[in-house]
């Protein structure tokens, strides 16, 4: 009845490794399942990570090379004449970056001919590598004499992070070890030449951390992870005569353990919260675990866009404060929901618990989502909740950050999508995908989802172990599925799923077992806390795990900035598959002011109540910008439906 | 019965000129009356102006000395070694300011020793003056070469304009001319060598521009205002190579009349429209008048905070978009609010529309009065309308603008409540106070002013023009005020007053003659336009001219971030004599949230509501902060009463 095939035993172990490599961490639970043992097949992201992969990673090679990122290596390593070194300082983190999300869809798609292009790049890059095992193509000829003088700003470390995370990349993608014994080569240079004592080191922009947690476990080898420790340790503050400000800024260079809230550069905040995530995992320092907490809680009870977006203020690129979250004025850059993305993954490994994935589902589908546009061509840096029209897709950014970031996160889905602990299997996003792996008692075990998620709530989980065996299957029932129903071959489960957790479903499985979740549909209507200077008697409407907007071009006459909603709010679904790549659109009888708010009056004692009927039609956020720029509001102030005029004659 | 002291005629120009001086200017209606003509007599702004005089501007000429910004001069104009110059580029300024400040102080309060302290700072600071007339102390020496070369930021016109202000103001205080004829042979070398076909000028930080057309009108000479009209031509955009960030930034270097809206630099384009308005009523130009009208319309409708404060961003001290007016963020900065007030000013002398001083009194009373602490010794540089405890008022600032703007502006307050038309007498501002003037008829005419504002709403204006004659009286009906009832000599005026207007009151006025008007002091709930992001579901309490808000000091037990209003809101004034220099506080039966917002989650489907009374009390928003830190909030959430529960038995 089926067709079972199950891994090949005895294989190198580079293939069984997967994003992170947390077989051998005393403190992960939850294990990860390597890329390529997942598939997708079909669903609402196989066509995004399609278009990742035939779109969007090719044509930003082009314009890496166009813009020189490059040629900034070949001119190093070659005796021809290149012309000076083009862009910011960080453009090596870029390419490197480029390689990571390239090697991750190697191991979701094999294509030959973009792993000899990676093995150009390979042998491009090592070339420009100093004697020592330095590499860098900014710190180098005339500014070789500042290597490590400008540590705050510099980004050198920074690099050498994204260096080692595509070597490691690649390598699990191909068993090539080439890019990962350069990266190695630098760490050795490090070891040797800098630290306590020595040159000392800080991550000016955090990044690192997490790429020698990574290293640790790929070589297995203490040392790298101890670096990880110092540049976490935060004991060359006195040293580096860093000033609280800059404390604050890169949330480096002072003891991540006395951290007490996210603060500074978004993007360094969370990276450095991931690397300190990663180090926990392998130590088990209660101090870490500690500080993890108290970040994690301020990042989701005031910090946190609806979307998953993060990072309040364009000033700095940095969060707010405590509920300091403007939607128009939101600099949430792709980047950051990522890192916060990356961060709650570890978080999750380390606990089994359902709230790190509701964080995550939250960002992967809205403010990450929103990051690419559907054509794979153009990209967000920021990803507000409000705009006024104003284009913010682009095909390049000079700070080249986010296009590679949202690659390789998307190349690599699958790997996100399942993992394993000893007592079984977790499924943690429910689209179209096939997993073929094993547990960790050994027996081969492949899972099959089929779904309409996000836009149906049925889901079923074919489950297949190669033989009858009692295990778990933890099944995610997320935060906004308030009635799930759950059926195994047919008679429900003994537990109902409770919301934001996972349901532990303990059996002897075999075979061809059929679990069906049903997932609560019904579209949601988010209040923020009443602290939220911008969102008080506003909603946010949601649908599964998909936040919703109002975009101008789906409104009949109405004035997005003008709408409102009508309470209590209907909001009927419609399927709309010739639609911006196949979307369900939400209708809504809402009101709107009677006369255009513009021509109102800045401050008046009459309140303005919106009362004249307008149809209004909610899209997904993550669309949003994809028909050119266009006014969009995410959260919209709701009233009580107007009572119907007694003086009206009934008709 | 009267004792009635009038002005000798015949006296030396200077005496008679006001703030402006408008008697030429051909598009000006109204005329300011000289500061010297008013007394203030013991009201609300006779405590304000005597702590400006008595502690403000003493205390800052010290601090000034402390930081070395008049021995930035010295040094210049000595043989003997000075240390090296201190403090930012523009330090020269907050000496010319404070100079305008002391001087307008003189003819409010004459004191001898203060002028002197004014003369041996006149001979310190021309000493500094280079032979050519160029006066600055920071390009010149080591920088002197660079003269010139970085006017998009090096403020070497904008502390010209200050000088120009700070010498006239001397000048109409004595009559002493010396700092008065050295700011001229600095513009003297501007007309001689820069402008069309040499050196081209641009005010990076427009200023120069009001001070030029001041000049012209205390001296005649045209050329002083044809160099304004070149500076606001925006002529040498090409030759200065300025790019568009710039010219948003700036608010200069493109034509004044292509401008739309108020953006970049808030100081600086409020200063830019102060000194197009100026340029307006001299030339007449139409194209000045319409851009006037277009930018002052965007900044009452869409940028002002109902404070009178100007600025959303802290990034650039910058306008934000329409309706950006966040109130933890705003960046509001005193001298904004002050420029605001300035612009305002013009527009009122052009028209005699009460729209104009409408937005005065708002900033006067709230946004500007705040900016100097009860005290007179700690500034505000910004005046945000919330704050989570953070310490703004401070002794000092580096970057010194604003406490010697405060003073400048206090200092000088009569001269801001009165003027004359061709028609007769208007009366601004109702504060106790005493005009000995003329009318312009030549007819003198005292008038004196006997209120409880803004506390209270009686007002009694006792006229006196020195032989019986027919003029109107122009008495402001503020827009607060919406039943206002008006008596001449115990009878009713034939015409009520409208809410912002002018109410005219034409007779033949005799001396002892008396107006009584009755303002309304209800307090009233603000709406913002649904528009504004952060105000929307708030209401702002305003009573009189005065804005009140929570501060955190004042509420027994309520969190000011967990309070809300109950609606219908009754507000109960308590007169607290004892109170922060005697102020009326506003109780309110209002509510809270059942437990603290802080304990909530960020994103909930549940409403939460505030429920549980709480006894509120509101404060002045200019007292804000006088006690210390503290959380305060002006925009409070509003919401209907919640009706009594019917399981509640009677008692």
């Amino acid at each position: 009845m089926f067709l079972l095939v199950f891994p090949i035993f005895g294989q190198p172990a580079w293939r069984d490794e997967g994003l992170l490599e947390l077989s051998r961490s005393p403190q992960a639970k939850l294990h990860p399942v390597p890329v390529r043992a997942v598939q997708l097949t079909g669903g609402f992201w196989t066509e995004r990570q399609r278009i990742t992969i035939e779109r969007s990673i090719p044509t930003l090679l082009t314009l890496l090379e166009e813009h020189g990122v490059v040629d900034n290596f070949r001119r190093l390593g070659s005796a021809t004449d290149y012309t000076p070194r083009r862009g910011p300082l960080y453009t090596d983190s870029d390419l490197y970056k480029w390689i990571e999300g390239a090697a991750w869809s190697l191991t979701s798609r094999p294509d030959p001919k973009l792993e000899a292009t990676i093995d150009r790049l390979v042998d491009v890059i090592l070339a420009a590598q100093q004697p020592d095992g330095y590499l860098n193509t900014y710190w180098v000829e005339e500014r070789a004499g500042q290597r490590w003088q400008q540590q705050t700003s510099g980004h050198e470390l920074y690099c050498l992070g994204h260096m080692i995370q595509g070597a490691i990349a690649y390598y699990r993608a191909t068993g090539k070890r080439k890019l990962l014994d350069g990266s190695i080569r630098f760490v050795e240079y490090l070891l040797r030449d800098t630290g306590p004592g020595k040159q000392p080191l800080l991550t000016g922009h955090p990044e690192l951390e997490l790429a020698l947690a990574e290293l640790y476990r790929t070589t297995g080898d203490q040392r790298y992870l101890k670096l990880a420790g110092y540049l976490l340790s935060g004991v060359e503050r006195e040293r580096l005569k860093l000033r609280p400000s800059q404390l604050e800024y890169m949330f480096s260079g002072s003891p991540f353990t006395e951290r007490t809230q996210f603060e500074g550069h978004a993007v360094r905040a969370l990276y450095a919260a991931t690397g300190a995530a990663d180090y926990y995992l392998e130590t088990g320092d209660p101090a870490y675990w500690k500080t993890l907490q108290t970040l994690w809680a301020d990042l989701v009870n005031s910090k946190m866009f609806v979307t998953g977006g993060v990072g309040s203020r364009s000033s700095g690129e940095s969060f707010g404060d405590a509920y300091e979250l403007p939607n128009r004025q939101a600099y949430t850059e792709s980047c950051a929901a990522i890192a916060g993305f990356l961060f709650n993954q570890r978080m999750l490994a380390a606990t089994g618990d359902a709230k790190y994935t509701d964080v995550m589902e939250r960002a992967l589908y809205n403010g990450i989502n929103s990051g690419m546009s559907l054509d794979g061509t153009l990209y967000c840096y920021r990803n507000p909740l409000s705009s006024g029209g104003e284009k913010i897709r682009n095909s390049w950014y000079d700070t080249c950050c986010c296009p590679p970031n949202l690659q390789r996160t998307f190349a690599a889905l699958g790997g996100y999508f399942y993992s394993t602990s000893k007592n079984g299997l977790w499924v943690h996003f429910f689209d179209n995908s096939k997993l073929v792996w094993r547990l960790e008692s050994g027996t081969g075990v492949q899972a099959e989802v089929k779904t309409g998620q996000p836009w149906t709530g049925q889901v079923e989980i074919v489950v297949s172990p190669a033989k009858a065996e009692t295990f778990t299957l933890y099944v995610r029932i997320p935060s906004w599925s308030e009635k799930t129903t759950v059926s195994i071959n047919g008679q429900p489960a003994e537990v109902k799923g409770t919301p934001n957790s996972y349901l532990p479903l303990r059996r002897e499985w075999k075979a061809g077992d059929r679990v069906r979740v049903a997932l609560d549909m019904e579209p949601r209507l988010l209040r923020a806390n009443p602290r939220v200077p911008e969102d008080y008697g506003k909603v946010a409407v949601q649908r599964g795990p998909l936040v919703y907007c109002l975009e101008q071009e789906d409104q009949a006459g109405t004035q997005v900035f003008d709408a409102a909603m009508s309470l209590p709010a209907a909001l009927v679904p419609e399927e709309k598959p010739e639609l911006l790549g196949g979307i369900t659109v939400l209708h809504h009888k809402g009101l709107t002011f009677g006369s255009p708010l513009e021509s109102a009056p800045l401050y008046s004692t009459k309140e303005l109540r919106p009362g004249t009927p307008a149809e209004l039609t909610f899209v997904p956020y993550y669309v949003f910008h994809n028909r050119g720029p266009a006014r969009m509001e995410v959260w919209v102030p709701a009233v009580a439906a107007p009572t119907a005029s007694k003086d009206q004659p009934a008709r």
